[in-house]
Parts: structure tokens; sequence; C-alpha cells
């Protein structure tokens, strides 16, 4: 391990974090709120960073691991830092409330302790929904755009951060790439509040939700979520966005190279936007007792599909009252979650794809033990390693899943509370069903089951791995146990 | 496909069911009941039987997929006739409502559709009872014990119905290994009757609890269960043969030929007793204030626990009103099930095992590239092509248990009716939560379900792959796709 190096980029990441905590200040001074919640913090942070990345390293090589140890770390302080301003403005006083709210906000889950948020301040609101934002995209890619590391090692921190099972350069530069795909984040984030302020939001409020739609976050400044405007128009921009955001970010960069062709054709884009179309279809029928109209029954269907399947969170209605069918495709969609390398979570589609094509190849092959089965994913044939990989990333999935879901029983709550609160933590989506349902939250959970969801929002956010692999002595020791790693 | 041979097996085995009818029949005759409703089926299915395997076919070799078509049409087969004695006898006026239960018996799930159990025929509930007996060990593994079947073709018959990731024969010969298991079966059951008998069970009751052991069946002659009897003697004695028969068979053959040692280094009977111990201890401590006494608790905890674990799914207490804790540990258990090569259900502790040790040695070459990392089982190490197939069955099983869980959900029940029922059902346990807890019933689900339901018992039992390629359209074809096969 390079630790000169991972405190180095660390401290970089701090910086970065002193920096954006200027704009909820800018807006806490706008409304004639204090300032001090954001300067402490921002100054704390700046100080951190600076110690950390004063001296830069003589050596600045970082192996697969230091990269997975720099994400799960940078992302444990951006919270812990982040959390301070709940704190010293009063608005949650309760540190492990504040740092749960915090680890919900970077990692796009949008889980909140809260039960009463339009009281709250406009400044920390603000701050609330813009973790959203730079969570959605990712803190890394962020600070790789921002800041010269052309060493070329960077793309073990973007492989480590970015969801899905694959990643690849745009272009041939590290740091362009992620100038690229903040870029389109930014043009995209700038139409939709473009958009809600043409439907008459005001702009306050069209930036939250902007944040919360573009992260696939789900914080909103009104109680009754996106529902508190009741109005149909901003249902399908917000749920168009949704649906936007759910998309692989490479998709835009094929679109603006003329590339439409690779647009098209792509397998998990026609998968994704089937399975809304299919959910879309069959939510509507089994809710139209419930709404009268088809017209109102497609427009909360659609609503809930875009929020749920991308693992934003908003909602328009609350679907714990709708049937059994409809709750139960919910849940289904909440695990499949949006298409990889979008700001989405869940298991991803792609990965869902690459499960049933494997799946149904080793199939055929006991059928026929001498057929020659390849399995194609976008046209290229994928190896078994790759394989692997994603079984690997399944198998540990739902180990983390099953420990986590007995030690959260041990609260007393019912069985449904409990799944689809880790449901909702793990995927990153937000509400699940019953207890923390759309209208409600997670504010009985004790500190030990916020910190067990917390850890759960992160393992879900970046995929698992970085997390975990901090629970693995080797990655704490300075001697390597094979020389040439 | 040799369309001819499959047929001469499965005539085969229609035959032995008609044999086995005999014995319910004798039962009912000796309880001054009609013999009729046992005899009419016998007739039927022995001339089924006579005409399918009058010819022994010129070509008497079984491929693969022969072999999965063996089984899985046997299986139907065998249900569909064996529902009969019910209708007749009109204690289960509908058929599939007859369907469903016999699909219970043979797979040994043990689910029922009865809301009253003590007003049925003696005949009738000791047939219910031995299907699980008949199912537990596999119907074709007692064809081949009794049956001269010797050109080397029977392996593929013996994988596809014996659970877990492996089988291996205990002795040169395919028949002789069948009657070793069938041996040990039968000798085991009869020690658990002698035991019942000591206790002062009724030799009628003893043999329908003893078949629903063996099995892991858990159908009963009582309303209440193995409860009824409120003893401690008859809890002991059938939690500890529940956990015998979910120990893998070919262990008893290594104790009986004095390879102690094997036995006891045996990685998943340590990891199976492992968990039996946990769950024991940590249920007993969550129903301590239930029960009262520690005695007590234990007492309940150790039969559940043993029941859950093993897919038996016996009651001696109504789980369903115990703690979230307690209910997620048996839900967990229900996944998990018993060891490979037993006469339980589940996931099977095998294949968990394989599951964690490959992905511990899959992250550890996460973080060591250069690393050489071999998963090993049971002292030996394991092939990729053996890890991808259990990585194959648990994605599969995944898949079928989503989709199938969508179909229930259209019943309208609360979801955890609706996830445990199914959870119940695929892991052939029998009783789940709520409406399906071990005091409720499976009565008010629509023919529709319960089709789907025995669908899924059938898939659990035969491990998916027979099931599921009874779809697949080259399976029908006589042409094969390639000379070679």
């Amino acid at each position: 391990m390079n630790h000169h190096m991972i405190g180095f980029v660390i401290g970089r990441i701090l910086l970065t974090e002193a920096v954006l905590l200027v704009l909820p200040m800018a807006v806490a001074l706008l409304y004639g709120e204090a300032a001090a919640p954001f300067l402490i913090p921002m100054l704390l942070v700046a100080v951190c960073g600076l110690l950390l990345s004063a001296r830069k390293p003589a050596r600045t090589s970082l192996y697969a691991r230091d990269g997975l140890a720099v994400v799960a770390l940078a992302w444990l302080l951006m919270s812990l830092f982040g959390a301070m301003p709940f704190v010293l403005s009063g608005d949650i006083p309760r540190f492990v409330d504040a740092f749960f709210e915090t680890v919900s906000g970077f990692t796009t889950t949008g889980a909140s302790i809260l039960t009463e948020i339009e009281p709250l301040g406009r400044g920390i609101l603000f701050w609330r929904s813009f973790t959203h934002w730079v969570g959605g995209m990712g803190v890394l890619v962020f600070v790789m755009a921002i800041l010269p590391m052309t060493d070329g090692h960077g793309m073990h921190l973007l492989r480590a951060e970015v969801p899905g099972p694959t990643v690849g350069k745009l272009v041939s530069r590290m740091g362009d790439t992620a100038k690229i795909l903040y870029g389109i984040y930014l043009a995209l984030t700038v139409i939709e509040i473009v958009l809600l302020l043409a439907g008459g939001m005001p702009l306050y409020d069209a930036c939250i939700h902007a944040f919360g739609t573009a992260g696939t976050g789900g914080f909103s400044c009104r109680n009754l979520s996106v529902g508190a405007y009741d109005s149909a128009y901003f249902d399908i921009v917000i749920g168009v966005f949704m649906l936007l955001f759910g998309v692989n970010f490479n998709l835009y960069f094929f679109l603006l190279i003329r590339r439409f062709r690779d647009v098209f054709r792509s397998e998990e884009l026609r998968a994704y936007l089937g399975i809304v179309a299919a959910a879309v279809v069959a939510i509507t029928v089994d809710i139209l007792h419930l709404y009268g109209s088809f017209a109102s029954s497609l427009r909360y269907a659609f609503f809930q599909v875009a929020s749920i399947i991308t693992t934003t969170g908003f909602a328009t209605a609350d679907f714990n009252t709708w049937p059994s069918f409809s709750k139960a495709i919910l849940v289904t969609l909440m695990f499949i979650g949006a298409c990889a390398g979008s700001t989405g979570g869940g298991i991803k589609v792609a990965r869902i794809i690459i499960l049933v094509k494997t799946s149904l190849g080793d199939m055929r092959k006991m059928l026929h033990p001498n057929a020659i089965v390849t399995v194609r994913m976008e046209g290229k044939p994928l190896s078994d390693k790759h394989i692997r990989s994603v079984h690997l990333f399944i198998t540990v999935y739902l180990l983390v899943f099953t420990v986590s879901l007995l030690l959260l029983s041990l609260e007393g709550f019912d069985l449904i509370t409990t799944f689809t609160a880790l449901t909702a933590c793990i995927n990153n989506i937000g509400p699940g069903l019953e207890m923390v349902g759309p209208m409600g939250n997670f504010a009985a959970f004790s500190d030990f089951s916020k910190l067990l969801l917390s850890f759960n929002m992160l393992v879900g956010r970046l995929e698992i791995f970085p997390m975990l692999l901090l629970f693995a002595p080797s990655i704490w020791k300075r001697k390597l146990p094979a020389k040439k790693n």
C-alpha cells in the first residue's frame, strides 16, 4: 500500500469538500441565516485536507487495493465532516442522526431520520440536497475532473467509485473522461432546473429537486416530496429526468460524438426501458381501482416506477397502500436498479442481463454438452473472468444483505419494515414499505441500526468491495505479502 | 433423446408406484375402510406402467438430458396418479387440491391445503405421509435399488434426483450404492419408530411421524403436529432424528465401513451443526420472555430450528408469534437448508460453504492480484467448472424465485404470507409465516397459485434444472443439434 499517496488523494478530496461547502453557506447568508454551521466545518476540513496533501508524495503509483482504500476512506471522512453543519445548526442535534442523513445524501439514498423537513433552515436543506448532486457522479470523478493527477493511475480510483460491472475510458486521458462526464451531468441538471422554472417552481425548490433527480437521491424540501406540488407537469419533467439520469452516461457521450448506432443498439438501454414499460403497464392496471381514471393511474405508476428503478426515491403517491402485486413489482425494481455507469444504485440492469444470459447459456450446455456456447453482452463475448466477477458481486451482496437483515431484525420491527428498510438503504433508494414507506422515516431505529444502515448505504453506493475490504487485515499492513504487487 | 428408453424407465417407476399403493390399501382395510380409492389408481398406474415398459428398448443409453427428462416426467406422473386416492376417497374432493397435497408429499414439503387433518381416513393419512418416505430418498434411487438397470447410465438419473452440488457413487455398482442408501434410510426409520413406541406413541402415529421425519416432510396425523403430544421425550427423539436425516447419507456409509475420520473431518457436517447450535442459542435467548423457563425455551428453539433447517416442517410451537429476530433466523435457515445428499431441501449447507469460500478467495485476489488462491472443499480443491455450477444454481434459483413471487403476489395476500409461502414451498419446508404459519394452511390460494407452488416444490426437490428444462424446446425434438451427443 502506498500510504503517503492515499493520504495525499484523500487530502485533495477533503479540500474539495471545503470548497463545496461555500455554496450552502452562500445560500444560508442569502436567506439571512447563520454562516457559522458551514464556516466551522469548512475550516476544519480544509486544515485536515491541507495537512494530508501538503507534500506531494515521491511515489505516486496506486494499485487496485489502494484505489479501494482511498474511495472507502474518502467517503467515510466526507460524511463525517459533512454531518457537522446539521449538528452545528441545531437542525439535527444528535451526531449519529446527522451522520446517517449525510451518508444518505452522499450515497444518493435519500433515507431520512427527519419527521418534518419544511421547518429546517434554507442553507441546511440546500446542503442536504447538494450532497446528492456531489455523490451522484462521484467525488473522485469530480476531483479527477478538476485536479491534474495524470500519472495513469486514476483508473483504479474510477473503477472503485463508478457503478457497474465495467468502466471504460471515454477518451484516452482519465481527466478528460471525468470532465466530459461532469459536463454532461451539469448540462442535464441545468436543463431540468430550467424546465422546472418554466413550470412555475421557485428557483430554490427547482435546484433542490434537480439535485435529487440528478444524483438519483430523493431528498425533497417538502414533507410530501414531489407530491406536494400536485402537478402533472412536474411529475412528467422529474419522472423523465429520473429515467435519463438512470442511463449509462457513456451513451450521452456517444450521442455527442454522433455514434447514434451504439446508443440505439445498447442492450442495457433496451432492457432498462423494457422493464420500465412493463412495470408501468402492470402497476397502472393494478391500481386502476384506487385512482378511478386511467390517466391518473398511469401518471402515478410512471412516476413511482421511474423513481424506484432509478433508485431516486421521490414520491407522488403512498405506494405503501397499493395492492401486493404493485408492491412486489416495486420491491423487485429496488433490487434491479438503474443502468451501469449512471448515478443510480441497485444491482444494475447490466448485471441482471449478464446473469440471465450466462444462466441460459449454461443450461443450454447442460442439455448439449458439446455445443459451443458464447455469452455476449453489447455485441462482445464475455470472458469467464468477467462472468465470475458478476457472480462474486451477487454472492457477496446476498451475504452482506443476509447478515445485515439478521442484525437489523434485533430492533423487533415487523419483517416488512426490516426487509424493505435494508433494501431501500443497500440499493440507495430511500423509502421502503410500512414504517419506512414514502410517508414514513427512519427516526425510530436505534443508533446501532442507523450505523448499520449507513454502512449498507456505502456498501451499495461503492458496490460492496471498497467498504468490505476495509475489514481485511492485509489492507492495514505496511508490508506486502508478495513483492511483485 | 432416447424416447423409448425414457418411456421404459418411467414405466418401471409407475409399476413401482402401483406396488407402493398396496401398503396404504392394507392400512385402510385394517381400519375397516374402503379399498377402492387405492385399488382403482393402482390398476390404472399399473396398466400405464406395463404399456410403457413392456418392450425393453434396443438402445439403453441415457444422456444427461434424458436423465433430467426422466426425473421431471416421473415425478409429475407419480404425483398425478398419487393424487387419485385423495379424490376417490372424498377426503380432498377437488383434483387441484389433491395434486398440491401429493406434490407436497412426494417433494417432502409438507405444505397442506387441509384445515382439519384428524377426520381423514386412516388409509388416506397413511398414504399422505408415506409419500414423504418415498420422495425423501428419491423414487429413482428406489427403482435402481430394486430393479437391475446395470448398463452404467444410472449415474445421470441419480445426479438428477439426489440433492446437492455433487453426487458420488459409494461403491462401484450404481445399484449397490442405491441399495446401501435405502438400507441406511430404512434402518434409521425403524429405529425412530421403535424409540417413539418406547415413549408410548401408538404404532400408527409412530409410523406417520417417522415417515415425516425420514423424508424431512412434515405431514402429521394431528392438527397440532408434534405439539399435540406435548412430550419433551417425543420432541427430543423427533428433533434429533430430523437432524440425523439432514446429514449427508454418505457419512453413515463411512461410519459403517469405519472411516470415522472422514465423518469427523466433514466440513459440511461441522458447518451444519455449527449453524444449528448458533441458531438454537440465539432463539432460546430471544424467546425466553415468552416461555419463562430456560428449559422450555431451549426445547422449543431446538425443535423448531431442527425442523426448519432440515426443511421438515413439524411444529411444537407457533413460531409465527415469536419476535422478529427469531423469525428472521428461521427464514434464513429456510434458505440454507440441510446437507447435500440428505433427504432435506433448501440451497444446502455445502453450496453455502462453497459460495462463502469462493467469495473470500476472489476478494483476496482482488487485494493481491498475484496471489495464488485455491478454494478447497472437504480437503479437495474446487474446479472453476464446479464453482460455476454452484453460481448457476444460485442465479437460476433467484430468478425462479423472483418470477414466482411476482406471480404469487397477484393473489393480493400480504407480502409476508406471499414471500414465506413461496419460501416454504421452493425449499420444501411446509409452513411459512402469517397465513401459512405453523397453525395455518394453503387452502385460501387460488388454483393457479396452487399449481405455481406445486411447480416450485418440484423445482426445489429436483434442484431446479429437471423442471426448468421441460420448457426447453430442444428437449422435445427428436433430432439433436449436434451428432456427437
